[in-house]
């Protein structure tokens, strides 16, 4: 049986991977007077009196949604809200594995950005987060945006986010161990390193943002028509925004050969790093021989990355990660989302920033004190990881 | 500490009466490639394919919202979605303890029914059933009708069905208590039975529609501005189609004596069953000695009920039960919605029907095989109840 034949094992087995229980006692019928009625009346008086008071008397103290609208599915592209289901309760149940977070699926019959805005505010009183997930680019940015504005809880995109922060995270350590760095401060090295992100949806966005809000000067976006350049034809609102902070060689000396304004294979030469969030091969060995000595190649396209590792050391690459569980290196947000709603869920923190994004990076980078070429990262499994990201949060608001 | 300082002890101490938790291991590398990517990319196109397989791979199988707006909450009022929250997962554990189904609350930030309508579709995809909980008359009429139509999976507004279910069960061993039945066989007595429901809200109308469907033919509403009849002034939609279907004597001949048109005082001469779900005080023990002999009273108004029992016993009352755990013959819900929800997921039936309700509440009645004066119904604490009642509602749709 490969993966997929056992996982639908597993499925027809437990038919679904999480189930809702009473933590308090329902045993006699005191029991039921206190946790039902009569005495419930008390409760719901003293939320009416003061709606600050469900953070501390009801679930929403550390429940929080993860929806979807099942328009990017994994790697699968748009199959709708009933295909979403399986992923979205998988997470609600790493949630509570590794962070103690109680999630649940909302998997959302419509895929029109307005009604989906209006299905979480009106579903949002019971939760004290929104995890947003595999909602396609560009509508996954409006969508985001405008529910943080709204909502007096945290909303974060993890396609986005949860990204973003353990790529920085894999980033800076990659650059340790490649010697950038001087005594584990990155910083200054972040502004000499040429970093090309291929693939500009939700993920390639927001690893963008991030890696700029670091500290990272010279990044190149590129998307199927190529180098992302201000000016250039069909970039959409967001991509627009992009173009201005990247590619910044563009703004100075249109004629400047770091001036990208063609294909990747051109805005790869002397690059020191590549991040793929893109498609299946679309980073060939003779791509990576063109890059800066020693580049660092993140192909994280999902389930075939960009370059096959083996091909992109071949080709001179010093260190690969991808998204998958059978290489080195893993990619994987369950580094992240456990952690940033722990924490935002424990110092009740108003809306998640890029100012905690990077102290989460920061801190998942350092917890993986020594950094080698098989082990960029903390090791997924390891339940301490949720609190030292939590832990991040927290002080970074402080 | 009476009960409401309890409770607000136990809510400090759990901040929430229910979690959320995986059912599958998730333990090495292994787990999470089986549960989560990739191997979960399976089971997401598995319902691409065909739809109705989340019902067997996904949490869709076992697990039901209990939606509400938060504008009838418990005897409480109109408190908003927040106030709401203790009470739904207070219901969702109770669903999990007694009848094994995950259920999750959803408290909406919005009273509008349109919206309610809209937000449930929306939100329905992941659910096996829709428990409607705490929306006020007359707007719940109309959207548990409205989402009954429109949503594939089964819809209940408990307030109106749970309490008519429990009702009915109840006063078939009143009757069988008080000898109006025939080895056990209560339908020929049904018809010459007078009833007179008090309260024409969500219960007050499902209990009358219920009685009526299982049989019973001389009943009386009144509201607050006394008996339902045809052509009286104040009459909603709801009560308007019941003015036709209740009050019979009037429509034959409005000078019979039977014909009530005044006060519920009126209305209750040589009545032999008094259902209140209305106020508390509203039966008086004058009132009652006004009644049949050895009349059957039901005062469910909560946390008051419509007359004490003592004073309806000192005034001839035969059995009386109330809405309170603290005197005999509590008509609690408990004993319907779990096992209603129960039988609904694990018979994949379309809708709840009529005939599903009157299967439950017979077997209620039935599994109380002594009922006496202290206890009509079974005890809401025993675990088999639901199964009974689960039971039935499989029967019923064979």
């Amino acid at each position: 049986m490969d993966i997929y034949e056992e996982s639908l094992e597993l499925h027809k087995k437990y038919h679904g991977k999480i189930e809702v229980t009473p933590t308090v006692p329902l045993t006699t019928r005191k029991d039921l007077a206190r946790a039902y009625s009569p005495g419930i009346a008390a409760i719901s008086k003293a939320i009416a009196e003061d709606s600050e008071q469900a953070k501390n008397l009801t679930i929403k103290k550390n429940t929080i949604a993860i929806v979807s609208d099942g328009s990017a599915i994994l790697g699968l592209g748009n199959l709708g809200a009933k295909a979403a289901i399986p992923v979205m309760e998988g997470k609600a149940a790493l949630f509570k594995e590794f962070g103690g977070v109680d999630a649940f699926p909302i998997c959302l019959d419509t895929q029109d950005p307005t009604k989906i805005i209006k299905a979480v505010r009106n579903i949002a009183p019971v939760f004290g987060g929104i995890n947003l997930e595999d909602i396609a680019a560009p509508q996954c940015f409006a969508i985001e945006e405008t529910l943080k504005e709204k909502l007096d809880i945290p909303v974060m995109h993890d396609d986005q986010h949860g990204t973003a922060v353990v790529v920085l995270a894999g980033l800076i350590n990659a650059m340790k161990l490649r010697g950038d760095c001087d005594r584990g401060i990155c910083l200054g090295a972040a502004k000499k390193i040429r970093i090309v992100i291929n693939g500009a949806g939700a993920a390639g966005v927001a690893i963008t943002k991030l890696l700029l809000a670091y500290g990272f000067e010279q990044v190149i976006m590129s998307d199927s028509k190529g180098a992302i350049y201000q000016g250039r034809d069909a970039l959409t609102q967001e991509k627009e925004k992009l173009s201005v902070l990247t590619n910044l060689a563009c703004r100075i000396d249109i004629d400047d050969p770091r001036c990208a304004r063609s294909s990747l294979e051109d805005a790869l030469t002397d690059a020191d790093v590549f991040i793929g969030v893109s498609r299946a091969g679309l980073l060939t060995g003779n791509m990576v021989k063109k890059m800066a000595k020693d580049p660092i190649i993140f192909a994280l396209a999902n389930p075939e990355p960009e370059i096959m590792p083996d091909i992109a050391k071949d080709a001179g690459a010093f260190v690969v990660a991808t998204g998958r569980s059978d290489f080195p290196n893993q990619v994987n947000n369950v580094l992240a989302f456990p952690g940033l709603f722990r924490g935002a869920l424990d110092h009740n923190i108003a809306q998640f920033t890029q100012g905690m994004f990077i102290a989460a990076a920061q801190a998942l980078a350092n917890y993986r004190k020594k950094p080698t070429m098989k082990q960029l990262m903390p090791d997924p499994l390891d339940r301490s990881v949720a609190q030292v990201v939590a832990d991040a949060v927290g002080k970074s608001v402080k």
